[in-house]
């Protein structure tokens, strides 16, 4: 049985209400998107009405306004946050709300060509400024929070620049977002949750495995990862405020934890581009030293990685490390994305900033330096980057002096 | 001299921000508009900012999400409004904030087959949870206000059925638009100096007069408009929370002020048609006696002036009376816009529901005892209707026994 665009399109918008948010009924949900997004955010909306929602707040918001404020406001306030943001945000916290963040840019390069640190400094007072809001909304699990994407002709012409036509382009992407979702497949609920049953198994098995480092070993890479006593794996769904479960991304294929950043040490190559506000950092290569970064080089966007290693202490240093196997359907594709909802599941990655505290066993209620203790790192920023191919092995090393290879030229090695 | 058409753009976004909100270095700027006005509202925060503007907020509503919830959320969650919007805009009353409204709508009849007391009910409960705003911040000028309007496709085909090119349609309307708002002209904003000059200077004279009636007389219309000892009538420009001034509507050709509810009576008769709710409402007669609507009838729309005008005990008495010239640019247009903003400014009118304290002398301090006592409405809808034509007449009839014609055949016979 195969389905219409429109049918997936349908299937997709019911997914990311159903999986994703796991609307409730009373719910207040909350979704941010471009304005070109909005044809399909109507279809999400009735989801959520069908589901219950109280009410949908809809956001839709056109980078080109943070690009003129970024050119024309005067410096000293850039570092201006609407104060009323906070209590809207604090009200979706508080309430146990639905947040579904709908990428995909209109113009993926809006950001490319303006200053790193004023672009930096932007995101680091909104996140200061709602910082409840990630700690306990997002951290806390507090909201059902998910992010998911909606095709768009520029970001189509990016990942298909081969495609002259704009309107085949422009499908090409919808269609490979909707694969890459599963939600080209009538079964698409029932496979979420066998999808989600298999990632939240393969975290649990990898937590109580007490792994001390995981190693990356491959072309230019041999990069050991230590992991605190207190490392929880994550995977697939996770639990809000009244125990129900949502997904956090969808797509999803990894699972991850939090390191403790002062045991890195070694050289990685980063395997795919990714993108810092909107610029492309291609072939970096990275040499970690007592944790922090100490070396670099790329063959494009060097200097806006500098700039946001630099944004503050935590810049420099893992946030987080993830494991992703070949079996992905983004890596089957065979396509940049060039978004890292999707690009972070085709292949293992590590962060540098910001760690999950819930990454960490009993982490969301403990003090700052408890979490310090442990190498939980703090940071304004997140930014994820490939490590893995066909080519890469990982190994992890456990406290109880095991040795044991999970993934093996790419491909998972142990099913736990 | 001609202008180009993005020249005139550009001078009605310049019109907007300075002779309209009138940014002020440092102010904070609140712009709400439908998402296909975006690359307009772009001119405008661009000129914000080059004014000053600490930071352009844009809110780009879709007005079919308000459907979609009118038609799939529970009937008990109608009521709802989201606490967190209050601080925003109490933020907006404290800060002396611009907040500018772009009308235009991408569907205009996007709510017109819904039953109009759920579309009321939204309005009624939104109005309510923003009393501050619409108390301090609109009717007491705390907040730099204007309305506006941008032309969309659809609002286009309504203006102009019979152009059946959807392009050219769309371009007269911009052009009809940048006519009556004087954009189209390199001496725009001094003109719009010269205009509120006389609008206030006949909107003083008119008060000084010190008027006990207006009495409308036309084809089916013998209508007296009773006017309290204390009734101001404006005009043109207000003054905001720093003496700065702001105008309220672009365009504007109106003298307007608060009558005493209690004394309208007699027969009157709509001129052209007007919307409630995106509904028409035409050929609509009404009869008043001892200030309430007794009877009414019309050819379209008699059901939603119905539900309207039952919202609440104010909805059926009335809350404003206007005075326009058949020299208002509107009505030489010879178009119906179908639009409020625009067809107000086309002739004289009065409206049913709230009326503005300001056009009470002192009655921004007043107590509602007080205000009661002087016949000034109180509701939580307001809705304006065209009366006259040139077939129509306005006399008044002052406390000192004067009687004077100020407006035959549609013209102005007086100036103050």
């Amino acid at each position: 049985m195969s389905m219409t665009f429109e049918e997936q399109l349908g299937m997709y918008a019911e997914l990311l209400v159903t999986h994703g948010l796991n609307v409730q009924p009373g719910q207040l949900v909350n979704i941010t998107a471009e304005p070109s997004h909005r044809d399909f955010v109507l279809k999400i909306a009735e989801s959520a009405y069908q589901h219950g929602a109280k009410f949908v707040q809809t956001d839709l918001v056109d980078a080109r306004f943070e690009r003129l404020r970024l050119l024309k406001s005067r410096d000293e306030d850039l570092s201006f946050v609407p104060p009323y943001s906070v209590p809207r945000y604090d009200y979706m916290v508080d309430q146990g709300a639905a947040n579904l963040r709908l990428l995909g840019p209109e113009d993926p390069d809006v950001l490319a060509d303006l200053e790193p640190k004023k672009v930096n400094t932007l995101r680091i007072h909104q996140r200061r400024a709602l910082k409840r809001f990630y700690d306990e909304g997002i951290g806390k699990s507090r909201v059902h929070w998910t992010v998911g994407a909606a095709a768009t002709p520029a970001w189509a012409k990016k990942v298909f620049p081969q495609e002259k036509n704009p309107d085949v382009a422009y499908q090409k992407l919808w269609e490979a977002i909707l694969k890459a979702c599963r939600a080209d497949r009538p079964d698409c609920l029932a496979l979420w949750k066998e999808h989600n049953r298999k990632l939240q198994k393969r975290a649990r098995a990898l937590t109580e495995m007490n792994i001390k480092s995981l190693r990356f070993t491959g072309p230019k890479t041999d990069l050991t990862v230590g992991l605190s006593p207190k490392a929880v794996f994550k995977g697939g769904s996770e639990k809000g405020p009244h125990g129900v479960e949502f997904e956090p991304n969808i797509p999803t294929e990894e699972v991850f934890t939090t390191p403790d950043w002062r045991e890195t040490n070694g050289v990685v190559q980063t395997t795919r581009p990714f993108f810092i506000n909107g610029k492309l950092i291609k072939d970096l290569s990275l040499e970690f030293k007592a944790g922090k970064i100490a070396n670099f080089n790329a063959s494009e966007g060097a200097e806006t990685f500098r700039a946001y290693i630099e944004s503050d202490e935590g810049a420099c240093r893992l946030g987080e490390v993830a494991l992703v196997g070949i079996d992905s359907p983004i890596y089957r594709s065979g396509l940049i994305f060039q978004e890292i909802l999707f690009d972070e599941n085709a292949a293992c990655h590590i962060a540098v900033g910001m760690a999950y505290k819930f990454c960490i066993d009993g982490g969301e209620r403990m003090s700052t330096d408890e979490l310090n203790a442990l190498g939980c790192n703090d940071s304004s920023v997140h930014t994820d980057m490939m490590i893995s191919s066909k080519e890469v092995n990982v190994q992890a090393q456990t406290y109880g002096c095991a040795s044991l290879t999970l993934i093996q030229n790419g491909e998972w090695a142990w099913e736990g």
